[in-house]
């Protein structure tokens, strides 16, 4: 299949493109580089060394053989998405390419602004070049299980089966976002079930759980392959933040009773679970929706399964919550749609004894601990 | 109450404005003049002529002897935003400041990506100014039934108490928008209630049925006080249309079958139910969602009321229906919750035979009538 990866510069972008190549497609990428552009405003950088895209593709090339031609622009400039559509002329689209961090959007208006106007703008962008070029285009679009929020009721995967007052009927899955980052996830997808329902469009929304890792059977073949590892209060995911402070030697902060529990998933499963969806397209008109998560624990049980196989002594430190959120609360997700389809789930206690602990240690003289702090508190007024 | 009417130029901000100035209310309006732009890319205007707003507020000083403070500016400014709510410091602000058609939206990608954004920016900016200058104020928001869509089960007033595998949450009512247009107020709705989750904000969102009518109490009072009456295939309400077309001796045009079922509200409803929403606030931290309308009928059923009362003869015609809806569904709504704060709702078939009918017999000459067929078509692709 030709497969574009939008956003395939990014921390799970990359791996993306190179795990769909080494499986023998034929993967284009398209990137405006402004994930790079973040860390030099918050003053931040990747725990492990990158190379320019440029280098990765050439690298890739080097190992493989294979080509990954590069679009550099703008998904919110539409004349250069309906032009990268037309060139390359893809039977999947792997759209990574949003504002991806929760605190970023929260630091200020302008922030939240730019979060929203970003990712539904370049996905509104999208959709219509999709439908104008080649509504066959299936559109393989990344969300977060944060959409969801955490109801007292079992989150079943993006639809569900409501019935009220001795009447019934198929809805999308009710949700309670988090952060005007989760809330433009939520407003894509509304926006991508109408453009199915209106234009017939085939999309596949997935809802993805944290993800934690660095390597990829691509990724470690060579150094200049390596993608990113954020480990700072705002674009790190929790469980690689974990990580590194217990690299560090330093406590496991802990966002208030740590009692919020969250859907994890391996960044290799990550990976595979975007091959699958891709290779099983949904029917012309079909919003389908995937849980894209394999374990789900509380976040005091992610700190003590970090601290309790981690060779040395780990401390859990909790801090005040900067996020408005509950602290104790019912979690119980479906998400057995990618496992049907044929995924194969790692576990976190063995990716971070073969893998995780290791590229911590290996990197963490480039770490500087005060960026793990928190600094975005959501509370406003009141 | 001090009272902000955002829009307050428009076909309902402006009688908005009068009424609760009437009712004793300091009223401050604010507009960009954008709803008056349209008509020059569309080539229409109003059936009834519309002063500019300096003079219909000149003359509502003579009338009644209240000032109305304008501020002219875009909510997408966010400096204006700020600076407006800080120089008038409502209590409560009516945010009537939106694009609000749905063919307009669907024109093309960029009347789609100028309605979101204009949208859900503008509110925004407006949910930070009211949370960094005065966190007390009450947002009232200016929804549509359009968001719903037509589910097979009752449409309750935002909220929705769900069984789910034995177990149960109150969840924001799912929603199945048909159209960019009726997207963004989706959208909107779910960052406003987050803000009211996250920062205490107060709101009422009011799902607003289709307006008809074009007189209150106030507008009445003198031809310049008139607020406008769109009956183009764009702007106009599928009620205001017929009456036109009616008086115009031309069949009431139905797209498709005209089984589709729409709440109804009459504009001086309207007018009440704003009064009402805004003199009772919801608590700190609540959304409060009123389903806004009075009747709900078919739209073959509405073509039936225009022409039964009619005092000539008058046809009903079939055309392609340029929408993607469904046109036989389930349709009951729940809207007890302003008429238990008083509301006593006019009905339609008094208010053609007092006011609508004489009104475009009295303008029909200034009617186009080739603006009344739709030229917008959802379906792109397939």
């Amino acid at each position: 299949m030709r497969i574009l990866v939008l956003g395939g510069d990014g921390y799970l972008g990359w791996p993306t493109a190179l795990h769909l190549s080494a499986k023998g497609h034929d993967v284009g990428i398209a990137d405006n580089f402004v994930r790079r552009q973040y860390d030099h405003e918050l003053g931040v950088q990747s725990l492990v060394p990158i190379e320019p895209l440029s280098v990765r593709v050439r690298t890739w090339r080097e190992h493989s053989g294979n080509d990954l031609p590069v679009y550099v622009g703008d998904l919110t400039d539409a004349e250069f998405t309906y032009r990268m559509l037309r060139e390359f002329r893809p039977d999947a689209v792997v759209h990574f390419a949003e504002q991806r961090a929760a605190p970023y959007s929260m630091i200020d208006r302008a922030h939240a602004v730019y979060t929203q106007t970003n990712n539904v703008v370049g996905t509104l962008n999208l959709l219509y070049a999709i439908a104008d070029t080649n509504p066959d285009i299936h559109l393989v679009k990344l969300g977060t299980m944060g959409e969801y929020g955490t109801p007292n009721i079992d989150i079943e995967e993006g639809w569900l089966d409501v019935v009220h007052k001795g009447r019934s009927d198929r809805v999308l899955y009710p949700k309670r976002p988090g952060s005007f980052y989760h809330l433009s996830k939520v407003h894509d997808s509304h926006n991508i079930e109408f453009c199915c329902r209106a234009w017939g469009l085939r999309a596949t929304d997935l809802n993805q759980g944290v993800v934690y890792g660095q390597q990829t059977d691509q990724t470690a073949l060579d150094d200049r392959l390596a993608t990113r590892f954020d480990y700072d209060a705002v674009f790190g995911t929790v469980l690689n933040r974990f990580v590194i402070l217990a690299a560090l030697g330093r406590p496991l902060t802990v966002y208030g009773d740590g009692g919020q529990t969250r859907g994890l998933i391996d960044i290799r499963d990550t990976v595979e679970c975007i091959r699958i969806a891709a290779e099983n397209p949904p029917t012309a008109g079909e919003f389908r929706v995937f849980n894209q998560m394999t374990e789900s624990m509380s976040i005091l049980e992610i700190a003590k399964v970090v601290a309790d196989l981690h060779p040395d002594a780990v401390q859990v430190e909790h801090l005040a919550n900067p996020r408005v959120e509950l602290e104790s609360h019912y979690y119980n997700v479906t998400h057995t749609g990618l496992v049907e389809l044929g995924l194969q789930p790692h576990l976190l206690s063995e990716t971070l004894l073969t893998s995780l602990y290791a590229i911590a240690d290996r990197y963490k003289h480039r770490a500087e601990v005060e960026k793990l702090r928190p600094t975005v508190e959501w509370r406003r007024a009141r």
